[in-house]
C-alpha cells in the first residue's frame, strides 16, 4: 500500500480509539517498575497468578467491584456465540481463582496480579482505556490486620519506587452508609454524590430533612488526621456508624503504630466504591498525576459470589499514573546506556561489553553509529582509541595500552582492558574519563 | 450464589475454550523467564515496545504472515462497530509501529516485544490458544548478517535460559519456492504437504512429471548438516533456486564460524511459512515439547504492506514450550522459598527477613504456620528458637544467642544475628544448620 502523501502514516494504520502503543523507553520504565513493584509483593509473601485477557462475561460480571457494567467492553466470542469481556478490572478474575483451582490451599490468600485490563468509554469521546495494573489481594482474613496489610505494603512499595510525598487517604466505607440507609436510593445517590464533589452547598441541600442530614454536613467538614477521626467518632456515637468511626480510628491508630503515619490522612465522608467496599477504604496520591495512584479496601461480599464467601482485602496500583508520579519526583532513569561499537558484526568488543552486563551493537563508520546511537538512546560510541559521549559530543581518547585496542585487536588481553576502562566511562560519564 | 453439590466449582465458573488460568508457580516461571529472555535481548540492543492487546482487523490482517485469516479471533467493538482482532502473532503490530510512530528513527530497528497472543481454533474442539511469547525484529539490513544476528540471539538466549540440547533448524524459502513456481497452485500445495509431511511416497506421486519433480524427490532427502547443504547446491545448481541453495550454504558456514555449529542443522526442503518468509527460515528444537520452542526468518516483504519497504527478521519464542524444554533438562526450581514466622503480625522478624530479601508472612501458631507454608510453598518454619524445614520435616534449633529470639526479643542485635543463622539455613538446607 503505497503512502497517501500529506497523511500521516499513523492515521494509515489507526489504533482502536483510546489505545496506545508504549515505545521504547515508556514500555522499559513500565515493565521495570512492574518488576520492582512485584518483587516487593514477593517478600510479603504474595504470589503471582495470571489469568486470561478475556472471560465470559457472566463471570466477570459477578464481580464488577466499583465499575459499571456500561464500563466493560464485551463482545460475542464468534464459534461458541458466548458473550465474553475484556477484563476491566483483575479483582473478580482473581476471585474466580480463589474460589475454584486455589480453593484447597490454606488461608489466608495472598495473591499478586499484573496485567492491563480495558474499560470502555461511552459517548461522544468513545475511547477506550487500557490501563497496566499491578495488586494484591489477601483473602481469608476478617480482622484489622489484613487491611493494615495492605496499608504497609502500599507504603513499602512507593517508597522503595522512591516517592517521598504521597498520601494514602483512609476511610471506611460503614460510615456514609450507616447514615443512608433507610433513605430512598434517589436521595441516598444526591447525597454521596455531594459528598463525593464536597459540595457542601448541595449536600446541604439534599440532606436536609433525613435522619441524619445534620450529621452528613458536620461530617463532611472532617478529613485530615487524627483529630477529625476522633471529632467523627464523637458525633457519630449515636448513630448506626458509630462501630465503622470507632474502626476507622482504630486503624488510624495501628497504622501510626506501624510507622505509616508520615504518610496517612483520613476522610470520614469517602464515597468511592461505596457500593462494593465493606470497610476500609482507601485512595493514594501522589504529585503529579491528576488521579489516584491507587487504591484498594475491604469487599468481604466479592468472594461469596464465587460461591466461596470469605473476608478480603485488596491493594491495585495504576502503573501508568505511578509512572508519571516517579517521574514529577525525578525518580525515572531517563539515561542513555550501552555503546555502539564502530566495527563488524563480530566485533570481539561486543561480546566483551555484552558480558559486563553492558548492551552493545555494531555499525561500520562512525557517522552511522553517531546518527543511531543518537536516536536509540545509547550512551557512548566507540571508535578505536576514541570514545564519543553521545549526548554531549565530548570526545574521550582511552590511554594507555587500551588505546590500541580496535576491531582488529588481536589481543583478548587488551580488548579486556579497554572494555574495562569504556565501561568505567559509562558509570562515571566522559568527564570523568 | 451457592454450590451445586457435585459440580466442581470450575465449572460453575468457566473460562472461555481453551484459556487458562496461570497458578502461582507457573506464572512466577514464565514471569521469570520472559525477564531472562528480555535481558539477553537488550543486552543485543534490542527496546521493548507493548502494542495493544487488541486492534483493528484490517491493520493486523495486512501481515498475518504464517496465520491464516481463520486462526484470528474477530469481534465488532460495540461503540465504533469496527472489526478488531485479539492480536493473533506480535510481528505485524511491529511492523506497524516500525512504519508509523518509529519511521523517523535511524535503521536499523531493534525491537523486542513481550505478550500473549490468542490464536482461534475452529471445528469440533473449539478451543483457543493463548500463547505467551517473546520475540525480536531487526528491521533494515537486508544481508545475511542480520539473518546471523537472529541465530547468534537465539543460541544466546537459549543457552542462558540453561538449555544445552536443543537445535536451530534452518532453511531458505526460496528454494521451494523456486522449484514450485510456474506449476498450478494445486500441485505446488500437494507437493508442500507432502515436504511438510516428510512423505516421500506421496511427493514421488504429486511431484512426477513436474519440471523440478526429480530434484524435489532427492532434495527431500538432504537434510542434517553441512554435507546435506553443499550436495543441495549441486543438485540446484542449474534450477531458479541455486541462489537460494547458495545463501542458505552461506549463512550456514558463517554461523559456525560465529561458534554455533553445535546447534546447529539444516533442511533444505522446510516449508514452515513459505508463504510469508523470503529467504531464511528457522526453527528451534528441544527435547519435551512436541513442538517447536521458536523460530523465525526473513520476511522481507512484511514493512511495505504497511507503507514501509524495508527488508526484515524475526524471532518468536513461545515461553510455555521453552518452560516445558527448561524443565525437561532439569533447570526450573521448584524450590521452596521464604519463611513462615510464628509469631504476631508485626513480628520484627518480618522486616529483618524481607531487608534480607527473604519473603516472610506471620501466622500465630506452629500448626497454621506449618500448613500455611506446606500449602503455598515457603521453606521454612520459624517458631521461637526452633526452624522448621517445611520439605522434610525435620527440625533445626538455632544456638548460641540467636536462641533467644522471639516475637518477644526486645534486641535488634538478637534478631539481626538470629535471622542471620536462618538465611543461612534456608541457602544450605536444614541438614547444613
Amino acid at each position: 500500500m503505497a503512502a497517501r502523501p500529506g497523511l500521516p502514516r499513523s492515521l494509515e494504520h489507526p489504533l482502536p480509539a483510546g489505545l496506545r502503543d508504549l515505545l521504547p523507553d515508556e514500555a522499559r520504565h513500565l515493565e521495570q517498575l512492574a518488576q520492582l513493584v512485584q518483587a516487593r509483593f514477593a517478600l510479603y509473601g504474595y504470589k503471582l497468578v495470571t489469568p486470561p485477557a478475556f472471560e465470559l462475561a457472566d463471570v466477570i460480571e459477578r464481580g464488577l467491584g466499583m465499575l459499571l457494567p456500561s464500563d466493560v467492553l464485551r463482545f460475542v466470542e464468534p464459534e461458541s456465540g458466548e458473550v465474553c469481556v475484556l477484563r476491566p478490572d483483575m479483582t473478580p478474575q482473581i476471585a474466580r481463582i480463589v474460589a475454584t483451582r486455589l480453593r484447597d490451599r490454606e488461608p489466608p490468600y495472598r495473591l499478586a496480579y499484573n496485567g492491563t485490563v480495558v474499560r470502555r468509554r461511552i459517548g461522544r469521546a468513545k475511547k477506550h482505556r487500557q490501563i497496566p495494573q499491578v495488586g494484591v489481594e489477601l483473602c481469608g482474613i476478617a480482622g484489622p490486620e489484613a487491611d493494615l496489610e495492605m496499608l504497609e505494603l502500599a507504603v513499602d512499595v512507593l517508597r522503595k519506587a522512591g516517592l517521598s510525598r504521597f498520601t494514602v487517604d483512609i476511610s471506611d466505607a460503614g460510615i456514609v452508609r450507616g447514615l443512608v440507609t433507610g433513605l430512598s436510593s434517589e436521595r441516598a445517590d444526591d447525597i454521596t454524590s455531594a459528598l463525593a464533589k464536597k459540595d457542601e452547598a448541595r449536600l446541604a441541600d439534599v440532606a436536609s430533612g433525613c435522619a441524619y442530614g445534620d450529621t452528613l454536613q458536620k461530617l463532611a467538614r472532617l478529613r485530615g488526621g487524627r483529630e477529625a477521626l476522633v471529632l467523627a467518632r464523637a458525633l457519630l456515637a449515636a448513630t448506626p456508624s458509630a462501630s465503622a468511626a470507632e474502626r476507622l480510628l482504630s486503624l488510624f491508630d495501628a497504622a501510626h503504630a506501624r510507622g505509616l503515619g508520615k504518610f496517612l490522612t483520613a476522610d470520614a465522608t469517602e464515597v468511592r466504591g461505596l457500593a462494593y467496599y465493606t470497610g476500609t477504604i482507601f485512595s493514594i496520591y501522589a504529585p503529579g498525576p491528576g488521579e489516584p495512584i491507587g487504591g484498594g479496601g475491604r469487599y468481604d461480599g466479592l468472594l461469596a459470589r464465587f460461591g466461596e464467601a470469605m473476608p478480603a482485602v485488596g491493594l491495585g496500583l495504576d502503573l501508568d499514573a505511578l509512572a508519571w508520579a516517579r517521574k514529577e519526583a525525578g525518580q525515572v532513569d531517563n539515561g542513555r546506556k550501552g555503546v555502539v561499537v564502530v566495527g563488524p558484526p563480530d566485533d570481539m568488543r561486543l561480546f566483551a561489553l555484552r558480558s559486563r552486563g553492558v548492551s552493545a551493537v555494531a555499525l561500520p563508520t562512525r557517522e552511522h553509529a553517531q546518527n543511531y546511537a543518537a536516536s536509540w538512546g545509547f550512551a557512548l560510541v566507540w571508535d578505536g582509541s576514541v570514545l564519543v559521549d553521545v549526548a554531549s559530543g565530548v570526545e574521550v581518547t582511552i590511554s594507555g595500552s587500551a588505546a590500541a585496542c580496535d576491531s582488529t585487536a588481536s589481543s583478548i588481553d587488551s580488548i579486556d582492558e579497554a572494555t574495562e576502562a569504556v565501561t568505567s566511562v559509562l558509570r562515571t560519564g566522559a568527564r570523568g574519563a
